[in-house]
């Protein structure tokens, strides 16, 4: 099959039949805006041996790049309205292989409501997958990274550490965890859910938010650069999945790989205290655990406050690509 | 330098100012459409020894890669906002080589007026830029490739197969052509001119319209199928340059390679014949060459008429990916 085939039997069926991608057989799509709306665009790419291990299922490989960027919508707010997907896709995968990773995001597409509106596919020697996401939400209220105040809450949803705990698992990392726990940490590894109805639910009631990618810590940063502020986070108030906890218990040197490794899809968030109220019955509504980790601060470090009470400025935040 | 320094060293110039792109330093980009217009969205991705050469300049490779997707925004009549960028960028390249990828984006943002929004920066083994392109068009008038109807005339800009004859020669094909030609070709090849203020001057005169990549009956044939139209195409009224024109009187079977290459990046586009005037008028005004190069038949054949009258339906049509 010929890439034009290949479009027409493993991709069309992922536009769902939005009128905008007229079909994958346009040179563009059209996207309407409604009126008092914006368009919040975000972009993500996902590398063979880079964000993704050669072994993994391709299945997984397309949600996950697909999710990253649902992520990026839920941080800010958006409803995710449709994606563009460039294709880079080695000769020696199959065409089986392609239709599992169409699979994965017809799967994907029908959970989160969105469709595919073009892309490029083209041959190459390392898979490599990226999308562009384009979502609305009313103008002038998306949270930005530089909204973060001195004296805001800091808060972060769910579980962290999961993701980077599941793939020092499958690199072969020993650990006593049950085979239920293994497995609920790889998946968190391969799929992460991202936080979108939590993060639609936030906007009005926050100031900054960023999605969890490259590290609690580092993320964390972004935010305080981009706010001209430091912040204080307590140890203690982490939130860990009890397979984590587990392995934390077993080595506490891991606490470094689980604020610093990624992999979340977890919201981290600010708020003024006078929202602390707000923010916990959305919590509460969308059963969905957000943990109050710390304080915004009026200068420019980022403080692990630890158990017993003493300060330490943590010197790696995040994953590194250079 | 971390991939966060080296976008806001070499990256973050490029959004030009724009107010939406929150200098690179959020999750997602903003943009806001005006009244009475639609977003037209595109997508294209270039990749090391598939659409570039892996001793081509960095500066050119760059360059071409937006252009490719401006190429899109010109056959749709659509002007430019901003662009997506992703980018796996091999370890082996250093930073100077990056200042020059940026440098080459620099150039084109300001010659087309139009912004880096956002995008991803990640290492891999492949150098792989994956362009998403945003532009705005009033409601209901983009140029549909499915808009062909029998007794159309069929128009192409510029000239055909320069792009595809200039790789010729760097892959080492003997030519008598003089310096200076044998440049233009290159030229042709590495950096194809968008051809915009036509694609916009075109609208509401045109009916189907793209711009011609994968060959000129591989993309004549995109228009066709999605029309449910065939074609006549007369060899004697396909524009050539000079050069092309000596490459070909050395071998004429080089015409397929003229026809099918692609690369060319110039629009082509079908108008009823009561358009004539008007499209004439729009070409002298922009000093565009526009040759009409054949109409829109009943069938669905995409028929190729000799000079001396005869017939033929050409097998080869484009350049596949698979």
């Amino acid at each position: 099959m010929n890439e034009f085939e290949r479009i027409e039997k493993f991709f069309k069926p992922l536009t769902r039949g939005h009128r905008g991608a007229l079909g994958l057989r346009d040179d563009a799509a059209l996207l309407d805006v409604p009126e008092g709306c914006e368009m919040v665009v975000s972009a993500d790419m996902s590398v063979e041996g880079v964000h993704f291990r050669k072994e993994d299922e391709l299945e997984n490989i397309a949600c996950k790049a697909l999710r990253v960027n649902l992520s990026d919508m839920a941080a800010k707010g958006a409803k995710p309205l449709g994606y563009f997907l460039s294709l880079c896709w080695p000769g020696r995968l199959r065409e089986s292989d392609m239709k599992a990773f169409a699979g994965g995001l017809a799967h994907d597409g029908d959970a989160f409501d969105i469709s595919l509106l073009g892309g490029d596919l083209t041959a190459g020697e390392q898979l490599t997958i990226a999308v562009t996401i384009l979502g609305i939400i009313a103008k002038d209220s998306m949270p930005l990274r530089s909204n973060a105040e001195a004296g805001d809450d800091i808060y972060v949803s769910g579980t962290i550490g999961d993701g980077a705990l599941g793939l020092l698992l499958l690199e072969g990392r020993q650990s006593a965890l049950s085979t239920q726990e293994r497995r609920y940490l790889h998946q968190r590894y391969f799929l992460p859910t991202p936080r979108l109805e939590l993060g639609r639910a936030l906007v009005g009631n926050i100031g900054a938010s960023i999605d969890v990618s490259d590290g609690l810590l580092g993320d964390l940063e972004h935010i305080c650069k981009a706010s001209g502020v430091g912040a204080r986070i307590f140890e203690a108030r982490i939130p860990l999945s009890r397979a984590a906890g587990t392995m934390l218990a077993e080595d506490d040197s891991l606490l470094e790989r689980i604020l610093t490794g990624g992999d979340d899809y977890e919201i981290l968030f600010c708020a003024a205290p006078a929202q602390r109220a707000a923010i916990d019955k959305i919590g509460s509504e969308l059963r969905t655990p957000l943990a109050r980790i710390g304080e915004i601060a009026k200068n420019s470090d980022i403080a692990l406050i630890r158990p017993d009470g003493n300060e330490t400025i943590p010197a790696t935040k995040s994953f590194r690509h250079f």
